[in-house]
């Protein structure tokens, strides 16, 4: 994907100084940058990259005067770091959705129907009475099981499973690996200590704008739904259990798992490997630091939980800080309990 | 899949009421059901949701008189919730094992054999030397290493890569993306800082009955076998090592980790993101909550643990009591000291 | 793969006693061994085990002589155990390179080149302007993307997905379902309360001898690199996020997470279930007990930390013993209240 300096200066509203017909291939830092790389100086204590980079074009400031000899092209804008950032997003933009058409062999059953400007990569399946939207990608490997709707502009990277009856909104992005609609794990225990399936039935609604990691799973509900509202960022290896409802425009970072029937409010922020157990309500709002366990409903909107059975954070660390004391905390009760014994024999 | 009431209704025995004839395709909660549903009336306080339901046909227990007009079909059964939970298996048995024949492309190496109503999907994967038994479910980008067995009524659902010689039983379900039979994490330290790899040549063992949920790993044994015994449960995202062995009917759930060489008893409950260490042994009907970690061998049957170091539960939740209230306590603590200096110093 | 026991004797350098034309198609130990296993008899408390062992061969001591008739063929050498290991990593070595040739349909794009004695598995799929060097394998279902670049003797497991751009050094093995190089996780709050994704544009970097286990996942920089230096050992189930860099012959155990743009020292040896907040550095030679979490630098090198919030691994298991008794040192303290209350009042 190329472009010359002259389109970029373009795209950005910019001035060009020097040549602009030369071709950039790549974004980048000012100090690592290299030929075919635009890259951009905003804050003045970077300047003197500017006169050594390998960079073929920069973004900087109108009022930008070089004191030295340059040997890259300048495109002048009035806020350079946004302005990259804007590049940024475009750029991605268009990596995200370049590619298109059917390669071969891939797999599509009877009765299912896609939209306009698709990708179907090679070795991706996809089942029967399927229905996709409008410009969505769908990488190689990828598997989406009968009766699955997706929106449209969603992606769906390499190698992620999608079982039977799931739907999936618009504006998704799902990575690498990641697992929907898996059975919940429901096992009834018998009189002799086995186990019988609990039939999981239901499915999994993604809704739209939401983003999943790598390798993450979100099992099917044993019923109706296991839900994910609108707006959720997931991070990787998550594990988000049956009958769980994830409100809307709340994060969660990787390795945290949800279990059963569990409804996490809107816009909360969940730390890493946190667990929470099944059967709980978590206000809106709500923040959990790293490793933290829930065990118990959340009811106040911003609360701030923290600890192998979570509560307050600030609670939780200042009774950490005595932990960490604890051995000279036992000597001075130690101290006392001899002192006692001392006026009292003496 | 579509059932006539009538069927439904022979299936559990019971008795219709209204046009038997219609068709059912999905099961759902009486106040959620659409069209084409079969539901099912238990508890009185649910029973106003049967006159303005959606579902086309309701189980119903035989003494059910509606007191207002109905639009929906009846089944009479002695126990409507019993019997909604057999159709749930039915249906679910039907579900699960519907797939059947060969779909294009599929792979097939050489001196493999494949029993009898077979599903090999898509894209799916048989190495050389391989033997699949009846009625068998090979779901898409399934990957089956050489000298793989797996028995009679297994599924393995889309993208699990099983490695060469593992060995799965009968009855076994293993969900999408979970990897079986990588290899243990073994490498021995050298003079110079670098890891030497230890071969790791040996294999995973798999009885029947066992459930694996997604994106689980269970990595080889170094020489000889990794065992998951006979119903076993294991859900998502879980980490078995080398050389493990997990004792019948011992459930395991999400998060979870088994460091290698450990041997966990018969019966066991470990909740999620649970950490056992290896080497250990713990005995039979053993319980541990979530999080915690295990750093010895657990002797005593029933023995229930947490704890970040995990101890007896009960002792865990007092000493964790203690730890949440530890500023009020080093208050009082200097309080006493401030009392004794005071005392002898007056 | 089969060899005679003469071939073996003669990789080890050994003497043949018995008959030296049988076959030989795997290792174990000398009390489960089967026919066709080559074993080894080093501990001279096993000695027993010989006289009823199965295995068509076993290695043993230049001094050993049989006190019973055998039924096995011996090769005998200087130091059984070490012939043994030498045994396995031959036959190690050659297990994980025997795949070769291109196995159909496998998919590879534009000006995308390949080395000698390659092996491309069905199902596998290379993308456009990728290099792979000699003697790589590529197993079923791998996904390779655009301008990724493999070293020499990199050996990709199942199902393993690598994003566009990666690049990935000589003698590493990445096992099956592990994800490379998918999205960082950055998404910024916007003032409606919905987030906004940070493009990351940014691709991984693998040296050379690095091992990653099954189901990891890293994700690729922001706009630089994530990097994984030489001889890192990565086991199961890993989070490494954007920006990370981790240094070399740094082993890390499953379920662990690392943050964004952490920076982890040469020659640590961190614990499984670990967490690691981002931004930080942690020295050489640091070692972090299982379940850690890492929530500021460690500059200290060779320290060694543990704890919910990690601190010196001594230090928490002192605190942890007097958590542990909390009840009875609160108890001490009722006491002595008590005790103070009545020599005042008495």
């Amino acid at each position: 994907m190329e472009f010359s300096v002259n389109q970029i200066a373009g795209i950005l509203n910019g001035a060009v100084v020097g040549d602009g017909s030369l071709l950039i291939n790549n974004l980048g830092k000012i100090q690592e940058a290299q030929q075919g790389t635009v890259s951009f100086l905003s804050n003045p204590k970077y300047e003197n990259y500017i006169y050594s980079t390998q960079a073929t074009a920069v973004i900087v400031s109108h009022d930008f005067s070089p004191k030295k000899a340059l040997n890259t092209t300048l495109i002048k804008v009035d806020n350079p770091y946004s302005s990259f950032t804007q590049l940024l997003e475009e750029y991605h933009k268009i990596i995200s959705f370049q590619k298109s058409g059917v390669e071969n062999p891939s797999f599509i059953g009877e009765n299912s129907t896609t939209g306009a400007n698709i990708y179907r990569g090679a070795f991706s399946y996809i089942g029967n009475h399927v229905s996709i939207g409008n410009n969505v990608k769908i990488y190689p490997h990828a598997y989406i099981g009968d009766y699955v709707h997706v929106g449209n502009n969603t992606i769906i990277h390499p190698g992620v499973k999608i079982y039977a009856q799931t739907k999936i909104g618009n504006h998704c992005v799902i990575h690498a690996g990641t697992v929907i609609g898996s059975d919940g794990f429901g096992f009834a225990p018998q009189p002799d200590g086995t186990y019988k399936t609990i039939p999981q039935l239901g499915n999994v609604i993604i809704e739209d704008h939401v983003d999943i990691g790598a390798n993450s799973v979100i099992d099917c509900a044993t019923l109706d739904s296991t839900i994910i509202r609108n707006g959720v960022k997931l991070d990787n290896l998550i594990q988000i259990a049956h009958n769980v409802e994830i409100g809307q425009n709340t994060v969660i970072a990787a390795q945290t798992g949800v279990s059963g029937s569990s409804k996490i409010g809107e816009n909360c922020i969940i730390g890493g490997q946190v667990g929470i157990i099944g059967h709980l309500e978590i206000a809106n709002k709500v923040s959990v630091a790293a490793k933290t366990g829930i065990s118990k409903s959340v009811k106040t909107e911003g609360q701030i939980l923290m600890g192998m059975i979570g509560f307050d954070r600030k609670s939780y660390l200042k009774s950490y800080a005595i932990f960490r004391n604890l051995p000279e905390l036992q000597d001075r009760l130690k101290e006392l309990e001899e002192k006692i014994v001392n006026s009292r024999t003496s």
